[in-house]
């Protein structure tokens, strides 16, 4: 089955569109976690992989039979070195161990055959010594077209052959996303819209039978007026909505990426669920030990709260 | 001494305005090195990895009095797991060993705070339980721009307080570079043009002793009108310059990318350094074994063949 029909799947079963970002800092992750991992190994890197690991398989039982995807973020655990992409590994294998699709966030981009490595890490595979190996091995990765159709082509492959997925960032969620992307071109356009043109174009061989494509667009709850133009510009992208909580994002801006039927995107919430203990919301009724508890209270509040508002 | 001094004064002690860009392939590499480390260790990860740092490091030594810098490519030991991130860290830091400029070449790019995470990664240092420990500790690092300003300003902040550097992708050297990047925007400037003003302006405040600023920009050897173009667009960046060789870039192309003294530019050879030996020009004159004597030769005359073109 494609990406596109398998994330529709998911969703389904599930009947939830979030999706649980694993961006986890070590100041997010209890003492008792830390200490007891400080304790196993002396080397502050295997430590500290050896804490987010526990925090990201903690925070996946508690959350896999409501939600249906993760997205780790790669950059936090590039920050931890090797030992922090041991605990990336690792947790991609034990999300996809629990039937969760796994999205690795990794924004890559380059010339095309330097894009095509990219993608044999985290979609395809690597030839070692004759053989296929896979390296990180997720559902799907996120990526930057600034360079181009030779830039991406090299993912559309694997997603085609691999039944892999991507992302392609069109409108970013962060405030100065407009810097670049909301430039007018001479052909009236804006830089995001062209962006979302080329995705539409590039997706069409790859609509699935829930008429989405494997090639879907990252598009920020934080611009809920451009979503609601990119829903209809891109009819058969799936739409990866960052933006919604810590970064303040609401379940009426989020609902403006979804198609009639509630179908065509997804949500990711990182903090609002990593650090749910901490929310005004939940003030009083989980500790920072009960981390995960309280990630599935706001899973669940998340999910209704999405599904309310389509 | 912040990074543009620093590069300035590797480049003026060696005489060569070249990059060895580090992109290893496990074809690129003899069978006696990949025998020897399979038969030290079983895993294929491993034994791949150990192959490239020993290719890398036969490399480095072969030319290390010659280029002052190297540019590893992450996707080619990203695609080889956490082993080849191992690689890439161990890489990095036998070039800096050696006295060498080293640039990461990740292309990374996120919102503010994922792009702090990065840059903690690549050129700052991870707070580990209250120990400031570098994970990849390159000397400079490509980066996306196509967020804005806030995506950039983390990577900024390491250039200012680690005396590190970046290199913002202006005018990429692939074939479908222009397909976003020449965009005319309303206002009469291309993608490119636009980006390069951004560069100029922010690299304003961190222009060292030598005139240049520790943030550059890449544009490629492919296009040498840019290139022409844009040297004076950014009259106090840095330029490094992909393309020159297996790509199909020439001294006279790359020549535009410097200033009157013969500063200003970095010049990155990848393949045509590491697969030297295969190169019509050396036929005969080494063997596969011998790729460390034919990427010395091949850089001695891909800096004469610079020099004499400035």
């Amino acid at each position: 089955m494609n990406f596109s029909d398998r994330l529709g799947k998911a969703i389904k079963e599930k009947n939830n569109p979030s999706v649980l970002g694993l961006d986890p800092k070590l100041e997010y992750i209890p003492e008792s976690i830390k200490e007891k991992c400080r304790q196993q190994v002396d080397n502050a890197f295997q430590a500290a992989a050896r804490s987010i690991l526990e925090f990201n398989k903690r925070l996946i039982d508690a959350t896999c039979d409501i939600i249906p995807a993760i997205k780790p973020q790669v950059a936090y655990y590039e920050m931890y070195g090797i030992e922090g992409l041991w605990a990336l590994e690792e947790t991609i294998a034990y999300g996809r161990q629990k039937g969760l699709i796994v999205i690795a966030d990794g924004k890559r981009n380059d010339i095309g055959p330097t894009a095509e490595a990219y993608s044999m890490a985290f979609l395809g595979k690597t030839d070692i010594f004759g053989k296929a190996c896979r390296a990180f091995n997720a559902d799907a990765l996120t990526v930057n077209a600034y360079l181009g159709i030779d830039g991406i082509k090299p993912f559309i492959g694997d997603c085609m052959n691999e039944n892999k997925g991507i992302f392609v960032l069109v409108k970013t969620s962060n405030p100065s996303s407009g810097q670049l992307q909301d430039m007018k071109l001479e052909d009236g356009r804006r830089v995001y819209e062209m962006m979302a043109d080329l995705v539409r174009e590039w997706g069409e061989p790859l609509i699935g039978e829930n008429g989405y494509s494997s090639i879907g667009a990252v598009v920020g709850a934080t611009y809920p007026e451009q979503l609601k133009e990119l829903r209809k510009r891109m009819p058969n992208a799936w739409i990866l909505v960052p933006g919604y909580g810590a970064q303040g994002g609401t379940a009426q801006d989020v609902a403006h990426a979804f198609d009639k039927n509630g179908l065509g995107a997804i949500v990711n919430a990182s903090r609002s669920l990593m650090c749910a203990y901490k929310l005004e919301r939940w003030k009083g009724q989980f500790t920072h030990e009960e981390f995960a508890e309280a990630a599935r209270a706001e899973a669940i509040r998340m999910r209704d709260d999405i599904l309310s508002a389509l």
